[in-house]
């Protein structure tokens, strides 16, 4: 870690004093970007832009062309994983991600395989090693997965969900096939973040989307256990130093204090709760990262700027905030928006680290 | 109040003792039951069914009919006042409701008339008559609103929404806009529920669907300010009585205190928060109503038995709940599987009052 230019993004998961709030963006790589758009229609479907290695590292550098941002994280699907377990990932274009042979049965949850990541994900793997070698040590690489309980709502309902009604009705009415469909999951996950991190990731996001949608009973027992097998699995990077692992689960502010007892180095917060709040929750037992209104970025840019201004007012003075939105960017962005909030947690967090 | 045969909701809600936990639940007419279905065809579309009163009394009295219910709730939709200030509201099959003129401008604000609820709206307040009449006294007849925030995304939007950029936009790009919208709303919401109430409504919920969709700022004041001029607007019932207003916020349990402070007399409280912590942070100063997962409903039997066990012995001993889903019935839900919660609820809650 030592050869980062910018190591702002490290040092803040870690709680350790930086001279300004480092700031990346959930789906900074993304369809608001015309750059993005024009290699996305190059690619033909989003499929074959995730599988070539050399596309996905072509967009995860776009944005840092544009905004001088503190971290890059890997283009990918949250779905690579059941994809490579063999349930046939395809999207339909405006609808969002399919399966074609979604799980409807305990024994197709024990025919699941445990992907090689080096042989069906390997694609994911040579991205990273692309990315790194292109991002020379300018600014880390963040590596990524879908949490067990979110793949497997996508894996069990065949797509999106609305009510999450079959995934729901097997958890409530088969558990242990629940159980050991999230346990497959979770052995996967680990597998496949510790293959990015073999690779060149220098930190890692875990993506909860869903955990949201579950009861506190639920939640503790069919998407923590598993968050925490992967938190207790994840390997020190080749440098031997241990790897940043930042949760992020929309929806969950009620579990904050469970999640940070994880071991975690920092949770993502979605705008829902102020910065404030979390903090007094968790301490300083890890970092947050948050926690903009991505609607933020559609009023004018001196809105953007004030928001900006509150959020890092809410974390207060000190070590441990990573800005970011509270969920991803939407594609009906201006860019020049995202400028301006770059520009504005640059020249208004240094106060917040000891700095003018 | 006093000639009704069944007053354990007024009761629960009022926070006085009851025998057992009273239980309606939201969307109880509805899709899940082939009558709803046969009623629905037979009108020819949705909107054809909320304005004629006649069917719109039948499907509001066919869950009773099946289940030993404690309440009844009104038929309609939460869009009729966005319609009566000539949105023209209709519905696309499978893709929920849509506006023909949505609000794009501050004219479009300025030009929104304020109706009278007996005129415009007065397909509903027939009905209201009607469901009392053939109620009889036999439970008490619940009105609703959607709340103005909710109602206000919808009208923006031109529907339903994901991301809700357009109302959002025009929350943090025209804060005065947003506010003039929403104060309109608040106004007509308030007519509109004093005319339920006049027509015969014993209790009002007011649905804030989409509150948990902002930043607890946001929250504060573009939703909570309407809700509490709501709540002071609501004029006692033609005995003279007191009306108990029911808000439920849906994704905003980070504001219960603030929502009980509106001086309403019971939260909504959906699946995500336990029931013992829900009230041990609002304490007895409101009822609290809620809050089984729906999906549970999707498990067998003997899962919603114990699930509903669960639910009583998280809200624990004493006066001040009303047993309900966290959201309303999907269509998918087997009617029996109903019948199993409301006997479940009637048959454990008595010791939860002093009972066996």
């Amino acid at each position: 870690m030592s050869q980062l230019k910018n190591d702002r993004l490290i040092r803040a998961l870690r709680r350790q004093p930086v001279d300004r709030t480092p700031v990346w963006i959930m789906r900074q790589a993304g369809r608001y970007l015309p750059e993005y758009r024009a290699i996305r229609k190059q690619a033909g479907s989003f499929m074959a832009l995730c599988t070539n290695p050399e596309l996905a590292c072509e967009v995860t550098l776009q944005p840092l062309r544009r905004f001088p941002l503190d971290a890059a994280i890997l283009f990918s699907d949250i779905l690579t994983i059941p994809d490579a377990m063999g349930l046939g990932l395809y999207f339909v274009e405006g609808e969002g991600p399919r399966f074609e042979q979604p799980i409807d049965s305990p024994a197709a949850i024990e025919r699941l395989p445990r992907p090689d990541p080096f042989e069906r994900l390997d694609y994911v793997m040579q991205a990273v090693r692309r990315i790194r070698s292109e991002l020379d040590g300018s600014v880390p690489l963040i590596g990524f997965s879908g949490s067990p309980w979110t793949l497997a709502t996508y894996m069990v309902e065949g797509g999106s969900s609305k009510n999450f009604g079959k995934v729901k009705g097997l958890l409530y009415g088969q558990p242990e096939a629940a159980h050991a469909l999230l346990a497959r999951l979770a052995e996967a996950v680990t597998d496949y973040l510790n293959a990015q991190i073999e690779s060149g990731a220098q930190a890692v996001q875990v993506f909860d989307s869903w955990g949201g949608v579950l009861s506190p009973a639920a939640f503790n027992e069919f998407s923590l256990t598993y968050l925490q097998q992967i938190v207790d699995g994840i390997r020190p990077g080749p440098d031997g130093q241990r790897v940043p692992i930042i949760l992020f689960c929309k929806g969950c502010n009620g579990h904050l204090e469970a999640l940070a007892d994880t071991g975690c180095d920092a949770l993502g917060v979605d705008w829902t709760l102020t910065l404030g709040e979390a903090r007094r929750r968790v301490g300083d037992r890890v970092a947050l990262q948050g926690n903009l209104d991505p609607a933020v970025l559609l009023a004018p840019p001196e809105v953007v700027r004030t928001q900006v201004a509150a959020t890092l007012d809410s974390f207060g003075d000190g070590e441990g905030h990573v800005f970011n939105l509270g969920h991803g960017i939407t594609p009906d962005v201006n860019p020049d928006h995202l400028a301006t909030l770059v520009d504005a947690v640059a020249e208004l967090s240094p106060a917040r680290h000891g700095g003018r």
